[in-house]
């Protein structure tokens, strides 16, 4: 399907004329799309959870993530912004893995499928998958140069080996940062929390310069306050907006591989997300929605509403690059 | 059953001396009664949801929250006021639907059903079923005059024609304002919020002089306020209060017909509804319950809840009016 | 899409190359179409529970169905056959409801819907839904003439006008013999059960000499008896399938708006259809799957499994016609 | 109410003129009458788990099987046969149980609550609690003589002292037979399995005659063969129908206490019931429904359907009666 | 077991070491001991629910919970605090009924297994279990003198004799005060709320002097507020610290007997801890957790994370009095 | 623990003493060893899912199947066997990962586990973990020459290379032929069926000279006389018996990583295995239980009834062979 085709088919993501309950679940409801001719944003599944180090089953997120989008209306009603008008917004379907046993080559793999977004000049919102993702996605992304990130999440994953392998989902970001993609002085973790194997768990977020937010201080100071640290750390280049659902208290987000308790509500982090439009996001990932875990469809419905305040400041972000 | 019988059965709502498991589930243990004789609240489930958009279910609301009531007890703990000692309480059953595949018909049965109870003097609180039943209600109890409203949703419910019908659950109340049943200057609307299809969705409320809190306002002012803000919408004439369960985030009430995440908590709700005692009700509902969606029985403990909280101000503000 | 990308995407049938939790979920991963160009058989959501007399939910059915169908692989072990190979299949997307409100109307939109593949000369396998679409769809593909049927169900659906309407799931075949859909001498239906609120309550089977294989029967006489009893009564003529999800017993399928007690197993159901091989069968719905009542997700995955045994013996009746 | 209310509503059990979602849940919708003047049949609930020795829960079996009779019509298609035409037939609520806690005092307050049944010429029907209550229900309808007894169950609760306490829901039948309230010689009990604590565990069944049908003997020979046994065994004087809900495998109904592998199906179940019509029923019960540990609601709609072909077994037996 | 086998298998308490769903679940992965030797911290299950007075289910509640602690890791990120470096912590089994049926005589059991930690010095910390398990577990643990309490919950539990019985789970504290084992000049209740049977429902803790602080006055003043209030009423002497689960919102704790909406938060909750570390605690227990009613196992999970933080507090207590 | 311990708690695997509810849960509730001292057959979690194709969870399998065998008690009451006074049988841990993330290092990992049991003399019963885990155990226990097996399994799994490796839970039993560790004429494989990839998906078993029996045959014949051919093709050298819950019907095991409808009921299995008794089983293991998946806890009970009937083959052959 091409350009051409979002043209034909404009009742897709025109919810007023179809019942949100029927046809094919596709992101937001919009087009399935092969050919990347046209398209602005590609939302883009990764069911890949190789990575994990205790419950598994984000494999299964995308299409659950999918389904709870279709619930999803046009217009951001606290922004106003309709990101679906701003922009071609696509569902690229999932990065095809052909050889999901072995992390690092499977890494690669989804390392190629985001390069060609990024050869097309899409930019890709990502849906896990476990957090071991955002490493590959960022080495697509990223490759120019080191770029900003805010990391809205219940661990910094910025962590060491563990269970025989330096990739796992605990530790995307030590190697990204190790790699050159990620400036951690640009780096800002929000919501940390839980208890820990060591006391120095998180140290390379400390020692290279990450402000971490940890979850107590968040809760003193405030959603606002946390938005506006985050623009400060941010500042004006590029950066990436990576999403762990984790973040969010387990209520919000039963169905995660290692929830912790006393974590954000789900009004805190929508109006943090949108508090942080005008940042010059060029990509960005929701992950670790593990369905076989949710508890009816909680975290599946929260992880899509999530994905829609990203792909908002992601649409606006671009808007205001063209 | 009469009110003669009501005093023959006063273990019923007498839960020291009746475990809470047993007997069979009516509204809160009241008398089921057939005669309105001598009842001054009746609590009436309104099994209907033939007006809903997306997933359906609230015909079951009625069982699964009075299954929910009889874990209630006698006394609000928080405000004092026992409502089964200020006025004689009753379960008046079901409203009857003889033609539930029709939509105008049924409204016209529910108004019907209602109007038995205005006649005879019976303060009504309805349980629904989906919101599309508060436009027949409001048809039988505000016929002498339009009413004011406090409103509490995540929708404001005033929109257009949908899917071919101007009745359904998302317009009851632009319905209410044309016929005459409600007067837009004393509605307040509280807790609105979430994705919408066109940016002029809820124009009609703002048009017609309704009082529209969406959810960030609240957020930010706190319950205390918007309760302050709805006695001075409400002010002293007849009030009618609708609390839609989707009003409440959805971890509180998931089973609901369209959820939005982000929403009001069960102790902001509860204080808000106690804070509204003095405000003149002349009748209530609690509307959107879907067991089909629930998760465990939260929904409809929540609704419960609320219900016997509505309850209360209903029993007060009737007290008064005597 | 046309069938020149049926070419392109060969992979999404292919369950080898992609595992089958990636990508988005269409009926049996095969590619959604838009043009029925080149297509053989084409399987269609009809998300429509307007006709339901007791519990809703199955306009849901369709994307529950399709998410289970990804599960299933390309050959029928059983059998041998291979749908895929011997026929074009695709998923041809959703019957469109521009007025689910209205009983009536909403049966004419499913008529127009499947006119259309008539008239292109697909073959169409529906997927409900509540039995009251199998009567639109009859309407569309047995206009030329009556048509015999084989029809599992728990209930014979020739009943009578109920709750003010003689359109309702409970009725679908008394209304298709009044109109010369089917011819009642070739119609049996097999897995009849339950309680009943009339003695008589089947008596238009009965008396129009449709062939009634209850329960009892069925389970007296085995899976094997029934699949002849159905051919010889089906003869050699055009045949309708309908496979109420019903007519397994509830453990099999407890995600319906009826369940009745003591019903078929998954492995007879299996058998039965696959034994009536070689009846010239022009089209087949499955119906009643209800998401919102489902155990886990065993209904949609029965439901997914009957379906392709149904998809079977549509691609082998066709391939005999040609 | 009385039976002349009976009379006064008579669609509370005509399923055609109220949907069968509506209303408060009785038993099979029949009227919840105080009086028991011209009732002929009395359901009543015992919701009492005091005597359970491992998963509690049972207490509040009675209003989840209530809840799951609304879902019964009139006719048993399979018998012909309509209790309600045959009987009045009513819900007389729940044992009223002053001292739960007290396991001997709370079974004389179950004696004494159907004694009344008794001494006013009304069968009773059952509905628990855990197994425990059929000893008092016994003592309360067996004063005049022993009976004899079609047991059901996966265990033949014929079992010794247990935790200190000679009464629990593992032996009711070894002190009913010591109490002479049932012979023993007209007692079989059908689909005894699972693992035992001795092997000796049901010796006193053995010494003392009781006919025992271990599951493997059902298996071999079926339940048209058992039931024949059954009334060979019980014979045509008065005898006591008692059925626990955990004789059916767990996947009928993983909602009870004590679940054992490899149990009877519903159908078989069904059937084996149907065929025992003109043995002399005096009065029965249903059992172990614990709808904590229920999935779905399969284990309480089971235990509904079950209800019903008691039912109408009792009202066949009292009809010859008269 | 022994201290020795303690020192022999350091990996259980080592989560880097084996993967935290692997092994059999103790508390915490601690050892499982019969020994008491060397034991600092026994924690210790009281599977016992003969106490409750509405829904049971919390003698499952020790299994639930170990499962859930094996997800905790060593450390409290938030206070630096690891209570297993401090203290030799071990799972210590279950206390051991004999005759559960009869409820002074269980609460005797549990007492004499306690007294066996007291007597050799070993804190205790137990998971019920009902509240009614904290009286017995008082009586072995102040029997040298009443100490002051720092009391979690939703309802006093000061309540009188119901349903014949004086011992039950809303009255453990009413007889610990008479029994001179509480000082109630030392007692704060914390998080009260619900509907109550009776207006005087606790004047028994008002009367006493004991603090109660309403759910009310907890959301206005904050956690923060609480805990320096609870410090200044249990001051320096010996104190008790007991958690109810249901003192949570049931969102956070839907698994227990007597849920009331609008509750404490997790992350209230946890802080609120955190910061009553200084405190003397000399033993403690975490009660209420209905695995039968949980949904999901969030309401095991937050009381594995309570569990932690009563941990915490109680091995910084202990390590200060050595 | 030692033997030694094994005789100092008899409670724990003495259900009359101790209420199944109570205590932590090991297998059978038998004690927890580290010295395989004195120990005759050892059951082992293996709680392993990296080498699944599509839904993972297996790796929580272990303690899910520890949790429900608490259920089970001490003789089996079809057979008589009682495996605890033939054997001392005990719960020996899990099999220790330390590098779960590479497939074939995992699998020499847990190789090297069993053979640990293999010196001691000790009989290994396996519990899984994916199917995966069956090759690493013939390579601990089948070192000495190849074994017979009995293979009861909805899949032959004894396919080809997969999504890049020649190792995962489709293929164990062609590695362990091609190793030399089963004799292919001495496997019987029953229960197979299941749409699949390719025709010739099981070549290898047909071309190796397995015997497959299809579900088809084994409903036709019955499970006695598919024992009857297993003790047959096993003939009475040394066989391992291989159950994977898969092959039984989704509803008895709904919790399982690639369900087939139309499988093997629980009181066949239950059946067929217990007519083994008499083949000189060396061996044995229980796999694929996905607790992520499960219903309830349907799957994971059914898993330890199966579990306990293979103990009890275990049990009396080696008896035999002593």
């Amino acid at each position: 399907m091409t350009l051409k085709d979002l043209k034909r088919y404009p009742e897709m993501s025109e919810p007023q004329l179809r019942p949100r309950y029927s046809g094919v679940a596709t992101f937001f409801r919009t087009p399935l799309v092969e050919s990347l001719n046209g398209v602005d944003i590609g939302v883009i599944g990764v069911p890949f959870d190789g990575g994990v180090t205790n419950r598994t089953g984000t494999r299964h997120g995308p299409r659950a993530v999918r389904e709870q989008t279709t619930l999803v209306r046009r217009v951001n009603q606290a922004t106003g912004v309709t990101p679906f008008d701003l922009m071609n917004v696509a569902d690229c379907g999932d990065a095809f893995l052909e050889g999901p046993y072995e992390l690092i080559a499977a890494h690669k793999e989804i390392e190629d499928y985001f390069a060609k977004f990024k050869a097309a000049n899409v930019t890709t919102l990502g849906v896990g998958g476990d957090h071991s993702i955002s490493l590959p996605i960022l080495r697509a992304i990223a490759k120019d140069g080191p770029v900003g990130m805010i990391h809205i999440d219940a661990h910094c994953d910025t962590g060491d080996d563990y269970l025989g392998s330096k990739f796992h989902h605990g530790a995307p970001f030590s190697r990204a940062v190790e790699e050159g993609l990620l400036d951690p002085k640009r780096v800002i973790q929000i919501g940390i929390r839980g208890s820990i194997n060591h006391k120095d768990m998180w140290k390379f977020s400390h020692e290279s310069g990450m402000r971490v937010v940890y979850m107590e201080e968040l809760h003193d100071k405030g959603w606002k306050w946390a938005a506006e640290e985050a623009r400060k750390i941010a500042g004006t280049s590029k950066t990436y907006l990576s999403f762990d659902i984790d973040s969010l208290d387990p209520v919000f987000a039963p169905g995660t591989g290692t929830p912790e308790s006393g974590g954000i509500t789900m009004i805190e982090a929508q109006r943090m997300i949108r508090a942080l439009d005008g940042v010059d996001f060029i990509g960005g990932d929701l992950v670790e929605v593990s369905p076989p875990f949710d508890n009816g469809t909680i975290t599946a419905q929260c992880g899509a509403n999530i994905l829609f305040e990203i792909l908002c400041v992601l649409a606006t972000a671009r808007a205001k690059r063209k």
